[in-house]
């Protein structure tokens, strides 16, 4: 079966989301077209703007679509706590667990040397001269609990040796191997209360 | 958790999506957002374009971009056998199958008197101008074997009752009470090969 060249063309731009095979992607452009042509039209509209004007905060690489983000130009929040995460899904998933009142930076990754990824590509001179202005005394390492998370996590441990700086790793209750953003609050939460020095 | 403004737009405008639950939309746009912002244009685009020009084929009503859709333009089907369905996707569904060779007519719909839905609104009037051209010798009624699939495939037999069609319906293997468009090809088939008179 070939759809129409336009049909078609929406089914395989819908399989670039996560998570959408072949017969969703199909099932989601009928629908759409068949009983929701505005709904279409408004995420047409909200992918253009998002893809073109978010970008990242200055301070903390998250993704925002204004110069410092919401978190970050905040003034309840704790600036000398500083949790420093792979993603800005990780941001939103220690958000949601409402234990903690401190910043965030995103690395956008981690080490990797194997695929080119170093020091430079994950922002960590933009983390030492955050942390040189002052204002932080602990900094939380939160990257992932794998091999490269932890990697990166004594990566950016020892570059801070020299400093009077506390710096922890998340621990308790984050399964090993798994991916920060699936983790559930609750579980986030003691392993954030229950972080150690490094 | 609130996101930026825009990412939220785009959290929201994902939720349009059938099947696409909070979690899976944000996590949809921070993986564009983070990874892939071509691939979110890419489908922006083809929302927009698909919204704008897909319209529906004047002979058999299915989605399509061309006044007469690829399916009722093609000369290698028989246009002596007429299959009516509820929806554009139940086309996908028998094309699957591979076994039938005929050409198709879609109601858009089924007849529903509780909800203002009658005989205008899933084209009757027209499905019966399409079968007085005369080259139409069997109409095989596929609607959904539900209730109101049922009711819709019984009030067209009584329409035709005067003329000399064979009119029949596909029959064993849908599971009663389904979507057509969930059913296998393999039943499908043999629904289709099972059909008997109204
Ligand atoms: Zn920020
Ligand atoms: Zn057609």
């Amino acid at each position: 079966m070939s759809f129409s060249p336009l049909i078609q063309q929406l089914v395989t731009a819908l399989r670039c989301l996560p998570g959408v095979g072949p017969k969703s992607a199909q099932r989601m452009a009928f629908h759409l077209l068949e009983r929701d042509r505005n709904a279409a039209l408004e995420l047409s509209a909200a992918l253009a703007q998002a893809a073109e004007e978010v970008s990242e905060c200055q301070q903390c690489r998250t993704l925002s679509e204004t110069d410092i983000c919401e978190l970050c130009a905040s003034l309840s929040r704790d600036r000398s706590s500083l949790c420093v995460l792979e993603s800005p899904m990780d941001v939103v998933a220690i958000e949601q667990t409402n234990s903690f009142a401190g910043v965030y930076f995103v690395l956008g990754g981690h080490l990797s040397p194997i695929d080119g990824v170093g020091p430079d590509d994950i922002g960590i001179s933009q983390l030492l001269e955050r942390i040189a202005q002052g204002e932080v005394k602990e900094v939380i390492i939160a990257t992932n609990p794998t091999v490269e998370g932890d990697a990166t996590a004594h990566y950016i441990a020892e570059q801070l040796k020299r400093t009077e700086l506390k710096v922890t790793r998340i621990a308790h209750g984050v399964p090993v191997g798994g991916e920060l953003e699936y983790v559930d609050g609750g579980t986030l939460a003691h392993a954030l209360a229950g972080r150690r020095l490094l």
